[in-house]
C-alpha cells in the first residue's frame, strides 16, 4: 500500500527509533540539550536567525490560535488571506474571539491578487495579517515575499502559517519580514505528529513582553513560554507546561535528516518531484486545481475529478493500493482529490502514483 | 539513575516499541479500531460506562482550560477547590476567560473541609465546579463522593482533572456523579506525554450538545469533538483537529497493560507501595506533607525537608544516582521535595529510594 | 423658524411644564405612582397586554447594546436585518461584544426580501433576530408581522428597535411576537432626550431570569432591573441605577397626551401627514427615496437631491427659515436630506414646508 | 418636607426653568456655544485647564463602566479602591468585563491605609487605578493628592469618580495627576438627573486615540465621542449619539450658579455646614460612621443608629417631615442612616435637620 497523503507522511526509520527512546527526566541537562539542537535546527528551517524558537506540543489550530490569542490586540482589526480551509478555520478562531477579521478570499485555482490585500489592509488600517502560505485544501503556494512588503508597508504584523512549507517550500523568514512562523512536525519534516515549532522575530518577542493586555486564556498564551525558551537557550530549565519528550527526540532526529540533506538541496529535490508529477498528471488529462505552476505548493497537489469521477476514485485507486486523501476546500473539495508528496517521498512514489491512476482511470473507464 | 518523577513516568518497553510503529492514515479502518478500544479501556479505567471518551493531543493545562471554556457559561459563578499550582492554574484559566471564579483553598496538609465548598456552591448559586484529585504539588487526596454530593445536592456540573489519579487511585466516574473526567498519559498511566483523556457523561455531553453560546475558542472547544468521537465509535471516521498517531498507538499497548493487571489489582498495588514508603520515610524522621494518611495521595509525595536541610539535597540525591523533584506548591513549594511513585514502580524502587535518602541524610549530616 | 427635524421634536409646553417640576426623592410613593402611569400607558403605546416596561436613563445606542447583552448568548449567532445606519450600529455592537452577526441587508429603497432573512436565519440556525422597524437614515417601515411570523418559525427571539416607530406607526408587539420592543422619548413621542423605553414579554423576562451566563456588563444588563420594575408595578421601591426624575415627569405627560389622543387616531394623523407630504413632494418633482408608498414610514422622509442640487440646499433652506437635516445613510447619505414629521407636527408644518421647499428651489435653480 | 438626600438634590429655581426651555436642534450653532460654555465651566469644577470634556447623557454606573472599558486594557491588571458600594460596584464591572482586578478595602471609618494600595499596585505592576473620591455609602473622603503621587510612582494611570465631590470638595485634577475625573449632575452640581461629565488630561486622551484594542462594547466607549467633543471646541457639530438637550441647558445654568459663587467658596461654604452639622450631631450623641473629621467629605454623612434605634427611625423623622436616606454601606448598610447635605442646602436646613432629629429621638426614646 502506497500512501500518498498529507499527514502524517513517510517517517524514517531513525526517527521512528528515536520516537521510542525513553523519555528524560523534564529537567535533564541532557534533554535540554536536545532541545536546544532542536531549535538551531528550527532557525535554519525557518530562514530566521535571531528572535525566539517554541517549540509545543499541541495540534496546528491550537498554535494558529495561539497566534491569534498572543499577537492580535482584543477586538483589532486583522486581515486575513485565505486561499482554503486553514485560512478559513483562522477566520473562525479570530471571530469567535472577538477580532474584527476581513477575510481576504484567494482565488484558490490562481491568480493571487495581492493588491486586495494591500488596499483592505491600507483602508482599514489593519495592523495584525495572518495568512496560510500553502493551505492544504487547494495547493496553492502563497508569495510571502509580496505579502512581507505590503505589511512593512503598513506597519502591521504579518503572522504566517507555514505548516505545509516547512522542509519542502523556501523559507527566508527574516527576508521576507515574517513577525511570526509557524510550522509542524507531521508534514514535510516527516516527524511524528503532536509539536508545533513557532519562531517570532525580534519585534514580535519584544511585542509579546511588552503587550500592555492579557489574552482571554493562560494555555494558549505565547508569553509565559517566552522566558522558557530563553531560559532553554542558555542550558537552564524552565517549566510552564511539560515537553513532550518522546517527540521532541523525534523531532531532534528529524532535524538532523533535514539539515544533512540541506533545506537548500531539499526544496529542490521537492521541486523536482512535484514538476514530475505534475507533467505526468496532464499526460494523464488529470486537470490541477492551481492552474498556473507558478503557484503551485511543492508538497500537495489538488486535483479536480476528471469527467465523469468522483469520489468513487478513491476507493478504486484504494484497491490498487494506493491511498489518496479526497478534497477538503470549502468550494472545490468535493469536486477534487488530492496528493501528498512532501518529506520522505522518492521518484518510485512518484511513478507508482502515476502508473496506478493511469491504470485505474483506463480500467474504470473501460468497465 | 533511579528516577522517581512526577511525569514522564518510566514506560514500559512494550508501550515504547507501540510508539515507534509507523504511523497509520488518519482514517484508516485499523487506526479507528486503536482508537476505538483505547476509549474502551478509557472507560475502564475512568469508571465511566455511558457517555463519550475523547483523546486529543494536548497538553494537561490546554485540557484544563478545555473543560472551562467548554462547560462553563460565560461570566457564570464557579468554584475552584484548590490544594495547590494546579488548582491555581485552573483559577488562573477561569479568571482570564472571564468567570466569576470563587477560589476554595485546601489546606494541603489536610483534614480538608468540603463544608466550605458545600456552603460557597449553596450561597452564591454556583454551577460549575472544578477539582483537582490529587494536585501533584501537594499530594492531597480529595474524596470525590463527597464533591460529588455536593454538586449534586446544589445541581452543579462537577469537572475534576483527574490527571494524577488515573492509574493508581479509585475512580467511579458514574457512582460519583463526576460529569467530566480528565486524565492524562504520563503519569499513572506509564505512556508518553502527549496526550490527553476526557470523559463525559451523558449529562455533560447533552450540555455540550445543546449550549447555547459558543465559546472564545475553536481549537480548545470540546463540542467540534463530539462527532468525532461519536463516528470513531461506530468505527466511522470523523475530522476535526489531527490526532498523533504514535502516540495513540504507544495509549493503546499502556491501558491493555492496565487492564491486564486489573484497575483494582493496579490501585493496590499503588497502595502497597505508597504505605511501604511512607513507613520508610518515617523510621528516616522525614515528614510527609499531608498529615493523615487518609489523605494521602498513592502517587505523589511531597516531603518537608527535614530541619537544616533544603533544595541542595535534591544535587547530592542526584550525585548519589537519585533524581527527585522539587516542591511546587504555592507555599510549601520551596520547604518540601517530592517524590513520585506511580505508573511502573517497583518494590525495589521504593526500597532504593528509601536506602538513598538514608545514605544521602546521614552522609551529609556527618559532613 | 420651522424645524422638522428627526430628534428633539417639537415638545408640548405641558410637556416642558412638568420637565421642570422639581424631582421627588427616587423612593417617594409619589414618584412610584408616576412610574406606574409611565409603564402603564406604555403598554398601551407598544401593544403589550403583559410582561415587563423598563424605563432607563440611556441614549438610544447604549439601549440597542442593552438589548444585545442581555438577550444574544455569548457569540452566538444572530441577524441584524438593517436597511441603514441604525442596523449597521447594532452589528458593530454586536461584532464587538463577539457575537457571530449575519448582516442582512435590506435595500433602503424597497421593496424589502423577507425570504434572505427567512433562508439565513434557518440555514445558519439562528436564534436571535435584531431590526430596526423604522430606520431613520432611510425612512423604510419593515413589517414586523413578517419578521415575526419567521422569528416564531425558527423558534427565534425577535428584538426591535422601535424608536422612529412608537407614536406614530402601528404597534402590535403581542400580536406579532416581538419579544422586545424599544422606544425612545424625543421622536414621536415628543418628550426630551434621555430616556429609553423597553417592554419584554413573558418569554422574554423568563429567559432573563434564567439566563445561565453573564454578559460583560453590570451597567448595561437589563437583568438588575427586572426586579426594580417588578417592585414599582407593586408600588414598592427598588434600586439598581438612579432614575431620572425630570425625565420621567415629562414622559408622563407625554404619555397622557397620546393616550388622549388615542394611539389608533395619532397613528391614523400621521399618516394623513405623510400622504400630503408625499403628495407636495410629488408635485414639486422631488424623489422620495423609498419608491413603494407602502413601505414608507409616518415618521421619517428621506428625500433624493434632485438634479444639480446638493447638500448645499440645506442652507438655502435655513436662510428661508426651515432646518431640515441631511442624509445619514450609509450608501444614499450624500444624495439624500430629510424631513422629520411626527410627533406633534400640524398640517400647518407640512405646507408651510412645501412651500418654502418650492420657493427655495425655484429661487437657486432661476439664480 | 425637608428632603436631605444624596440625590436629586435640591435644584435651584433658575436651573429648572432652563430645563423647560424646548431644546434646539442638536447641530444648532446657539446649542454647540452652550455646549461650548458647559465644557469651559467644568474645566473649572474639575479643576483641569488642557484636556477634553465630554458630557454625556448616562447614568453613574454606565459612565463608570465607560471608563473602565475604554481605559483599562484587555485582562489587564488594575486596582479598585474602595470604601463602600461604588468602589464595589466597580470591582463588579471590571470582574464582567474580564479584568484582573485587586479590590482594595479602605476601611469606612477611616483611617486610610495608603499604604496597602501603594504596596499592591508595585507588587503586581498594576498601570490601572480605580477609586470614588467619596463614596456615598460610607461618606469618607480619599485624598486624591496621596493616590495621585502612587500612581505617578508606578506609572499608573488613575481614574477618579468624583460623582460625590464635584462642587462640593476641592477639585485639582491637573495637580493630582487624575487622569481622569468623572463628575454627574444630581449631587452637589444642584443639576437634574442624566448626565455625566467626564475629563481627560492629555496623557488619557492620547492613550485614547492610540489605543491599539477596542472595547467590547461601541455604546460605551469614549473614544468615538473623543472628535465629537474636539469639533464642538472648535464650534462645529459632530455626532455620535444624541445629546440630551434639555439637560444640557439645565447644566449650564447650574455651571453659572457654581462659578458665580466661586469654586473656592462654595467648597468653603460647604465645609462649614458640614462642621455644624456635625458638631450638632455630636451634641445629640449620634456617631459618624467616619471617625476622624479629617476624612469626612462635604456632602455625605453616614451616621451609625444610636443604640436602641432601627431603620424604623427613617418612618418617624418623615412623620415629621425630614427625608433621610438608609445607608447603602456593604458593612455598615443596616446600622447606618445619611444625610445629604451638599448642592443648594442652606444653614436653615442643617439646623432644621438637626432640631428634627433631636426631637424625634426624644419622643421615640419617650415613647
Amino acid at each position: 500500500m502506497l500512501r500518498m497523503t498529507i499527514g502524517p507522511t513517510r517517517i524514517a526509520p531513525s526517527v521512528l527509533a528515536k520516537t521510542a527512546i525513553h523519555p528524560l527526566a523534564i529537567n535533564d541537562p541532557e534533554f535540554l540539550k536536545v532541545f536546544a539542537e532542536c531549535t538551531r535546527d528550527m532557525r535554519t528551517v525557518h530562514g530566521i536567525e535571531k528572535g525566539l524558537v517554541y517549540i509545543i506540543p499541541a495540534t496546528g489550530t491550537m498554535a494558529m490560535e495561539m497566534l491569534a490569542v498572543s499577537f492580535a490586540p482584543p477586538r483589532s482589526k486583522v486581515a486575513v488571506f485565505s486561499s482554503g480551509m486553514w485560512g478559513d478555520r483562522w477566520t473562525e478562531s479570530c471571530r469567535r474571539m472577538g477580532l474584527d477579521v476581513s477575510r481576504i478570499s484567494v482565488n484558490a485555482r490562481g491568480p493571487i491578487d495581492y493588491g486586495v490585500l494591500a488596499e483592505t489592509v491600507a483602508r482599514e488600517g489593519i495592523k495584525t495579517i495572518f495568512c496560510t502560505q500553502v493551505d492544504s485544501s487547494s495547493g496553492l503556494l502563497l508569495d510571502l515575499y509580496e505579502i512581507g512588503r505590503i505589511a512593512k508597508k503598513n506597519g502591521a504584523m504579518l503572522l504566517v502559517d507555514g505548516i505545509c512549507g516547512a522542509g519542502c517550500e523556501k523559507m527566508d523568514q527574516d527576508g521576507w519580514g515574517v513577525d511570526v512562523l509557524l510550522s509542524s512536525t507531521p508534514k514535510a519534516m516527516g516527524v511524528p505528529c503532536g509539536l508545533v515549532m513557532i519562531s517570532t522575530n525580534d519585534r514580535a518577542t519584544d511585542f509579546l513582553k511588552n503587550r500592555p493586555w492579557e489574552p482571554w486564556t493562560f494555555a494558549l498564551d505565547l508569553k509565559p513560554w517566552t522566558s522558557v525558551m530563553e531560559a532553554h537557550n542558555k542550558g537552564q530549565f524552565g517549566y510552564v507546561q511539560s515537553p513532550a519528550g518522546n517527540l521532541v527526540m523525534a523531532l531532534q532526529e528529524g532535524l538532523r535528516l533535514i539539515t544533512n540533506e540541506g533545506v537548500g538541496p531539499r526544496t529542490a529535490r521537492h521541486e523536482r518531484l512535484r514538476k514530475e508529477l505534475h507533467a505526468g498528471l496532464e499526460k494523464l488529462g488529470l486537470e490541477v486545481l492551481v492552474k498556473d505552476p507558478a503557484y503551485r505548493s511543492n508538497g500537495v497537489t489538488v486535483i479536480l475529478y476528471p469527467e465523469g469521477k468522483d469520489a468513487s476514485l478513491l476507493g478504486q485507486l484504494l484497491a490498487n493500493n494506493l491511498t489518496l486523501p479526497g478534497g477538503t476546500h470549502p468550494e472545490y473539495g468535493p469536486r477534487t482529490f488530492r496528493i501528498g508528496h512532501f518529506g520522505n517521498v522518492t521518484p518510485e512514489d512518484i511513478s507508482t502514483t502515476l502508473s496506478v491512476l493511469e491504470k485505474t482511470l483506463k480500467g474504470s473507464s473501460a468497465a
